[in-house]
C-alpha cells in the first residue's frame, strides 16, 4: 500500500524545537506515578504490533512510529505526564478514540502518545438543568445512553459515535447530524477541564475558586437517593456561569495543539417525546433549495436534520448492506436524497405537521419529489438513519477515499461534486485502476458538504490532481477547508485558503504563547 | 450626589503603562481623515456638557473626564485611529449605546472615547439562511426591524434594545430574553470583524482570503431583485464556516479590552408564526422550581421564555406605570411571579399545547399557581412583556440601584436576596435614607438572577456592607459574579471569587499578548 506520510516532506515543529525522543529513563520516571497497565512501550516490554491502532488511523491514510503510549486514569497524572513532556521537550499527541479523517490524533513521527481511554467517568448530571460533566475520554454513545435514562440527549450525534470522545469532540468542534437543532459545540459546551502544555491545570468546569473547601463534584446520578438529588440541584452549575475572557473557547476546535481537554462540562437538552423521520427522492438536484425552504417553513421548531445524499453515495450505501429505504423502481430517475427528521415534544402535534408537509409536497403541480418513505416503527427510523450514517461506511469498504469536509453555500454542492469528477476525468484518473466514484453527501443546515474520492490506492498522482484543485474550488465560493473535521494533518498547508494573514499570525501568536516550546500535538493545525 | 468613582481608588493601567492624553495635535492628526461630525472635543470648539452623555452612564454611577469623543464611520477609519493612538500611547473607551450597567463604556478618567455610533449600516442580509452581517453601531431595535419583513428574528432581545449596538451586545456577551430559546452569543454570532489594538483589522466575516478578488459583500436585501436574491444565496456564507482556533470568541465578552468590534455576522432565526404569553402568580418561590419542569415538559420546544419576577420587583412596575397584568385581588397571597413566553411554527398546535398546561396547572390538587392572566391580543402581549422588562426602569425610577447580576442555582434565588436583605437590616441600612428596597428576578434558564439594591443614594456604607458580601454568598453557591453584565470597571476587583488562579494568570497573558501597551479600555475587565 502506497502512504501518504511516504510521499509528503516531513517538517513538523519537532525539528526545529529541538525536541527529544521518549527514553527508557522517561518511562522509569512515568512508572513512579502511573499504573504499569497505563504504559505501554516497545522500549520495554511491548511489540510494535500492540502500538499500532494508537499509530494507525482507521482509514489507513496516517502512520506514526511512536514507541510509547500512556492511558492516565486521572487529570493529576496527565498534569504530571505533561509538566515532564515540557521540562524534556517530548513533543505530545493527545488521542481520543481515534475516529478523525484529517490525521490529527496520530503521531507524524514518534512523539509519545498519550490515550484518554482510561479518563472514562462520568464525573455528574443534573437531571434538572441536563449539565453533564464527564471526563475527555467517555465514548459519545456511552454518554447518550447514560443521559438516556434522565430524559436527555446529547447536544451532538455522528456516524462515530460508538467509538469517538466526547474530549476529542470538542478538541475538533465536531458538528454531525444534530447541529442544526442544537446549535455548536461552542454553544452547547459550558466548561472544560484542560491540562496546558506546561503542565498547568486551566479548570473552567465550575466557577468555584480554588480554594472553596467545599465538595469538588456532585453525586453522579445512579447515586443518588430523591433527596440528595435535591442537593445535586442545589449544588448544580448554571447554564451562563463565566465572566472574564471565555478562555474555553480556545481549546474548542484547537485539536489538541494548545492542552488537553481532561474533562466537558455540557449541556445536554431534554430528549424529545417523538422523532419521525422520512428519505425523499428527489429528480434534480435543483429542488433542494426550494424543498429545503419548505421543509423549513412546515416543520418549523420540529426539523432536528436536513441531510443530503447524492445517488452515488445512496447507491454505495446499498450496494455494501447499509440500509435501503426504497426500492429500485422507486428511486428510478433520482438524482438525489433528502433525509429529514424532526423531533418534538408531542407526537400528535409532530405527525400532523410531517403529514402535512408530505401531503402538501406529494400534491404540488411540480412536486419536488419523486417519491419517499416515511417511518413507520422505530426500527425503521433506525433504517432510514442507517443509510445514511453507513455512508461512511460504505466509503471505506469500496476503496481508500480521499475526504474533503467543506463548507459552501447549498446551491454549489453539486456543482462542486461535479466540476471534482470533471477535474479528475480530465486528467485520465476516473477509472477502475484510478478513482472510482467521486461523490458527496452532507448537512445541508450548516452548509457542510462531505465531498469523497473513492480511489483504487493512495496515490500521489491522484493527490496532485485533487489539490490545490479542491481548495481553489472552496475558495472561489468563499467557503471553508474544513467544516467540522478539523484541520489536523492533512490541511495545514491549505489553512491561507480559508484564514487570511492576521488571523493565522493571531493563531501563530496564541499558540506560542500557550506552548512556547511546540510540545503540543506539533504538526497539526498550524504548519 | 456621592460617586462611587470618588471613593474608589483608582488604579489603572493607564498610570503604569506611560499613557499619554489627547492632545491639540492629536485633533490635528485626526481631522486628516475624519470628518468635522466626527470629532468632539473640549480642546477644540465642544462645550463640556456635549461630552456628558459620552462621560457617564445612563445611571449616573459612572462618571469620565474625557475631552474627545471620535466618530468614525469605517472600519478603516476605526483602524486609522487605533493605529495612531497605539503609536502615541492614548488609551482608548470604545462605546457602544452607553447603557451597560456595569461601567465598561465609561472612562475611568480622560482615555479617548471611540463611539460607533456612526458605523450604523447593514452590510447584508440572506434571508435563505438567515444570515446577516452588520456594522457594529447598528441598534438591535433597528436590526430586528430590519430582519423582521424577510420573517426572522434577532437571536437576542433585551430591555436596552432601543439604545443598545450589536456590537455591545457581543463585547459584553449579552444575553437576555431570548437566550433559553437561541443559546448564547458564542453560538449565534458567526465572524466578527475587529480592530486590533495596534490597528491590523481582524476579518472573520468571511472565510474569504485577503488576496481574493470577488465581490467583499453581498447585497443589502432591499437593493435586490428576486434574480438578484438567488445569487445572494449562492455568495451567501455558510454556517460553520471557519477552520482552526475560533478567534472571534475571544472577543465575544472581552469588553472592548482586546479590540474593537467594527462588524458582527450572527445568525438570524426564522420568526415564530405564533407567540403568546402568560403571567402566572406563585403563592410561594418553593413552586418555581416544580413549574419550571412541568413547564418545560409540557412545552418543549416552544418555550421561550420563562422569566422569574420577585414580589417587590412586580410591585414597583406596576407603581411605575410598567404595566399591569393582574388586580389588585388576583395577585393577593403571591410571593412572586413568572412570565412564561412560547413561540412556535403553529398557532393552533401552540396554543393547544399551553391551554393544556394552563389547565393541567389549574386542575391540580395542590396548585403550583394561584391566578394567571394569558395574553389575548398582540397589545396584551406586548403590555405583559412590558411588566417584566419595565422591572429595570421602574428601580432606577425609585432610586439609585446597586445592580448585580449572578449566576446561582435557580433553587437559591430567593435565599439570595433574602440574605441580602437581613445582612443590610442588621447593618441599620434597611430605611428610606438608606436602603429602600432589595429585589430580584432574572432569568430562569440560565441561572440568572439580576439582584437589585435600591438605595436613596450611593454610598460608601452601602457599598461596603454589600461588596464583599454579595460576592461571597455568589461563591458559596458555585455561583458567577457576572452573568449577562460583563465585568466592565465594577467588578474587576471581584474576579476571583469566580476565576481562579489559573484562568485569570491566562486572561491576563491574552491581554498583554493583543494589547501590549494597555490602551484598550483600561482598567476594564481586569484590574
Amino acid at each position: 500500500m502506497f502512504s501518504l506520510r511516504q510521499v509528503r516532506p516531513l517538517v513538523t515543529r519537532a525539528t526545529r524545537c529541538a525536541h527529544t525522543r521518549v527514553q527508557h529513563s522517561d518511562i522509569d520516571h512515568f512508572r513512579q506515578f502511573l499504573q504499569p497497565s497505563s504504559i505501554l512501550s516497545t522500549l520495554t516490554d511491548a511489540a510494535p504490533a500492540d502500538l499500532e491502532p494508537f499509530n494507525n488511523d482507521w482509514m489507513g491514510k496516517y502512520h506514526g512510529q511512536a514507541t510509547t503510549v500512556l492511558k492516565p486514569r486521572t487529570t493529576e497524572e496527565v498534569a504530571k505526564i505533561v509538566s515532564w513532556c515540557s521540562q524534556r521537550r517530548i513533543p505530545i499527541v493527545p488521542q481520543g478514540g481515534n475516529t478523525g479523517l484529517v490525521g490529527g490524533s496520530v503521531p507524524l513521527r514518534d512523539e509519545l502518545i498519550l490515550s484518554l481511554a482510561n479518563m472514562n467517568k462520568v464525573r455528574s448530571f443534573d437531571p434538572v438543568s441536563g449539565i453533564l460533566v464527564a471526563d475527555a475520554g467517555c465514548i459519545l454513545q456511552t454518554l447518550t445512553d447514560y443521559v438516556g435514562p434522565h430524559n436527555h440527549i446529547m447536544p451532538l450525534d455522528l456516524g462515530a459515535k460508538g467509538s469517538c470522545h466526547i474530549g476529542g469532540n470538542v478538541a475538533t468542534n465536531a458538528g454531525g447530524l444534530r447541529l442544526l437543532r442544537y446549535g455548536s459545540l461552542h454553544g452547547s459546551v459550558l466548561g472544560l477541564e484542560v491540562v496546558l502544555p506546561d503542565g498547568q491545570v486551566l479548570d473552567q468546569l465550575t466557577t468555584l475558586r480554588k480554594d472553596n473547601t467545599g465538595p469538588r463534584h456532585f453525586l453522579p446520578v445512579h447515586d443518588t437517593s430523591p433527596l440528595e438529588r435535591t442537593l445535586v440541584f442545589f449544588k448544580s452549575l448554571t447554564i451562563k456561569p463565566y465572566s472574564g475572557y471565555d478562555l474555553k473557547q480556545l481549546f474548542i476546535g484547537a485539536e489538541g495543539t494548545l492542552g488537553i481537554i481532561t474533562a466537558v462540562s455540557i449541556l445536554t437538552p431534554p430528549s424529545p417525546q417523538a422523532s419521525n423521520n422520512v428519505i425523499l427522492a428527489l429528480p434534480h438536484f435543483d429542488n433542494v433549495l426550494p424543498l429545503y425552504k419548505t421543509v423549513k417553513r412546515d416543520l418549523s421548531e420540529i426539523l432536528s436534520a436536513f441531510e443530503f445524499i447524492d445517488r452515488t453515495a445512496y447507491n454505495l450505501a446499498v450496494k455494501h448492506g447499509q440500509g435501503r429505504a426504497l426500492s429500485d423502481e422507486e428511486v428510478e430517475g433520482a438524482q438525489c436524497f433528502v433525509l429529514v427528521e424532526t423531533s418534538g415534544g408531542r407526537r400528535d402535534h409532530d405527525e400532523e405537521k410531517l403529514n402535512d408537509l408530505l401531503e402538501h409536497l406529494l400534491s404540488a403541480e411540480q412536486p419536488l419529489i419523486t417519491n419517499g418513505v416515511l417511518s413507520q416503527s422505530p426500527a425503521q427510523f433506525s433504517s432510514l438513519w442507517a443509510l445514511r450514517e453507513g455512508v461512511t461506511e460504505a466509503v471505506s469498504k469500496e476503496g481508500k477515499a480521499y475526504k474533503y469536509d467543506i463548507s459552501v453555500p447549498l446551491s454549489s454542492f453539486k456543482i462542486v461534486v461535479d466540476k471534482t469528477r470533471e477535474h479528475l476525468a480530465s486528467k485520465g484518473l476516473l477509472h477502475d485502476k484510478a478513482v472510482k466514484h467521486v461523490l458527496g453527501y452532507g448537512h445541508v443546515g450548516d452548509g457542510n458538504l462531505h465531498l469523497n474520492i473513492i480511489a483504487d490506492a493512495y496515490t500521489q498522482e491522484i493527490q496532485d490532481a485533487l489539490e490545490p484543485f479542491v481548495y481553489e474550488i472552496v475558495a472561489s465560493y468563499r467557503g471553508s477547508i474544513s467544516a467540522e473535521h478539523g484541520i489536523g494533518a492533512m490541511k495545514t498547508h491549505a489553512l491561507p485558503y480559508s484564514k487570511n494573514d492576521v488571523a493565522i499570525g493571531l493563531m501563530k501568536q496564541i499558540k506560542q504563547l500557550l506552548d512556547p516550546h511546540g510540545i503540543m500535538n506539533p504538526g497539526k493545525v498550524l504548519e
